[in-house]
């Protein structure tokens, strides 16, 4: 177990079934043309109280109203089933038919109210589901199902589609003596922009925590998280994030009137940041990971917008990949963000290389500056010098292999 | 000559010294590491009506500020001088004296008033210009400008950077039975988005026009075209375009009230959008032309936006380089751009092959889709049935070369 300042541990080999009452697991049910799984699900032993986040795309999918619909009933839920290789997206009235399909089978199959299952889809847009492949899965789910390791291992591989790697992590944080466990799995790699990209995010808790408490904060730790993290531009029509917490830690209720609620929400803000980063990382052909820093910006959405903008920018992010310390770029994407910038006081530093200082370009070591951005995290940091205010975004490089994905993904 | 229903033709082997009365020419001067013209300038023998339009970034190049100060001292230019390999920008006090003396020394050696000088520049940020060899470059340059096709390409050619093919049109329109010349040249390849991107233009009209005709008409003109344009999403420190009307043609002033202001407004949109296709399709790294075309859009505004968000989207730009008719991500792309769509009524054509109507996905024919993507010019046309707006942008496929080309641009 690691510890920092913020009184919350990470759990080495934590998942999301480590918080009490858990189980999940995978199979393949055959939607994906390899083997790999592609229907998993996550099943609380009791019902938890649920808060969700959705995409803002217009062209929400079938499986995005089906949660948000399961949520709003009566804000609870006992699982939530996925699946990769369709995202059940643009299908119209026989998509949203066969989600609520999917959402009623798998209820029905381990003995909970339909309103009790949350659905999430992701993969080709405009395909109809198969569904005689998903209801052969959902009926062999159930034996998948267990609280150990595999299980959450077996749902994590279920829920990618081009990522490379499962993201996952876990934290303890006491509340008044009594340890409470929070942990997420997420998945996403291209399609993915802040205001919720193509990701999927599944957060398991056995905390005891008010329903509006947990929809506000994860609406927080989204905004500090998941909404700044960008590989493509793009945003997709599935993303989702949900949190379930089922209250089995025996923890005096959490709301933010709790004396450890400051703990609570700095470990909840913990694990969203660890999975937008793994997915900022992973993001498709990506060769390492880039965090943008704005300080010294007149406001948050400020420095939000200024992070944003220099991370999404493709000369930045190519220059990343050919390890390039033009400096050059990020000053230009700050200067067209939209946002007021003093032009006469802008420092920019790449890792611990001052490159820009007061806005007058500073000589620095190239070679010092190339073994840096050579390494698997870059950290840009650009202070403005007008205010207080501050943000970070995370993102990723542009390479050939993101090209390469993108031009064959359908083929 | 080619001619169009706008009353105006084509003149085939007509550049920026076609209209009367101008010299253009270009050489190398050492900005550029490679042997290429890197010094290029465009001169009146009377002076012009002239205006400009310039970048958005906060970070504005000192030849932006000095090319402003000449244009608004009074309104008349009669030369701009250009280099390449060094855009001047984030250069601080230097960098602006710098451009004010490439203003002064040239309009010395041409004999005209400095502020009758506009200066542009284009290539890397934040280095200083080596000013030995500009004066070398301008000392020599005088000899090199003449009214030939010769002078025209040396030009052309100077103001390129990572450009492949220099970009030139020139169109003739009768004013009240005078023949009238109108001509423009561009560059731009990278860093190129709406609102101004790293393009350079230049135009060149005999017409004799009213100032704030011609500055209406240049505005309006770059909305319809070069602010369409994308090619990565980055809007660089030193565009600018900028137009001069010598006059020379002899015909009544142009205005909007002129009986033949519609055929003039017309040559001279013409003229920007070929400039701006043309640097839309000599994108970094592209391998094709793509223009979008929103329909039946709420407002032009609406329009505009989802027309440039599908251009701008990397995973559509994918697509196109991949030959693959992913009509997903178009509408993806569509339903992210911030503005009403619904969701129910969206027609999707890739050329003539229509691939979602009314929101239903279509079965079409796969080859003759993928014969068509791989094309030079691919077309996609959205109609959103809502109203009656539209509008159209310009971009290219994204590609392994984009990310060669910039992850290695400044090394």
């Amino acid at each position: 177990m690691g510890t920092n300042q913020h009184a919350f541990k990470v759990v080495a080999d934590g998942s999301i079934t480590t918080p009490k009452g858990y189980k999940a697991g995978g199979l393949h049910c055959g939607l994906k043309k390899t083997d790999r799984h592609d229907l998993g699900a996550i099943v609380s032993e009791v019902p938890a109280v649920a808060a969700g986040v959705y995409t803002l795309n217009a062209f929400q999918a079938a499986p995005i109203r089906v949660t948000r619909d399961s949520i709003e009933s009566d804000g609870l839920l006992s699982a939530v089933i996925v699946n990769s290789g369709n995202a059940n997206a643009v299908t119209g009235k026989q998509g949203e038919a066969d989600a609520y399909e999917m959402r009623s089978l798998f209820a029905e199959k381990i003995g909970v109210p339909a309103a009790h299952v949350a659905v999430a889809s992701t993969g080709v847009i405009g395909e109809l589901l198969k569904m005689d492949k998903v209801r052969d899965g959902i009926s062999r789910l159930p034996e998948k199902l267990d609280a150990s390791e595999a299980g959450a291992d077996g749902f994590c591989q279920a829920i990618l589609t081009t990522d490379l790697v499962k993201k996952s992590v876990c934290v303890a944080v006491e509340v008044k003596g009594q340890t409470v466990h929070i942990a997420g799995a997420s998945k996403g790699s291209g399609m993915i922009h802040p205001n919720m990209a193509t990701m999927l995010g599944f957060m398991t808790t056995d905390a005891n925590i008010g329903a509006d408490a947990l929809q506000q904060l994860l609406r927080r730790a989204t905004d500090l998280t998941f909404n700044m993290i960008t590989v493509d531009g793009d945003t997709s029509t599935n993303d989702m994030l949900v949190a379930m917490a089922n209250g089995l830690a025996g923890n005096e209720q959490l709301s933010p009137a709790h004396p450890d609620w400051a703990a609570f929400e700095a470990a909840f803000v913990y694990v969203c940041e660890v999975l937008a980063k793994a997915i900022a990382r992973d993001g498709e052909g990506a060769t390492k990971l880039v965090e943008v820093q704005i300080r010294g910006a007149e406001s948050d959405e400020a420095a939000r917008a200024i992070a944003k903008t220099v991370i999404g920018s493709s000369l930045v992010k190519s220059a990343m990949f050919g390890a390039d310390a033009n400096w050059g770029r990020i000053i230009a994407a700050v200067g067209r963000s939209g946002q007021q910038v003093n032009v006469d006081t802008v420092d920019v530093r790449i890792g611990d290389i001052v490159t820009l200082e007061q806005s007058r370009p500073v000589a620095f070591d190239e070679e010092a500056a190339l073994a840096y951005l050579k390494g698997d995290t870059v950290v840009v940091i650009v202070d403005l010098h007008m205010g207080g205010s501050s943000a970070t975004a995370w993102g990723c490089d542009l390479t050939y292999d993101y090209v390469r994905i993108n031009a064959a993904y359908r083929t």
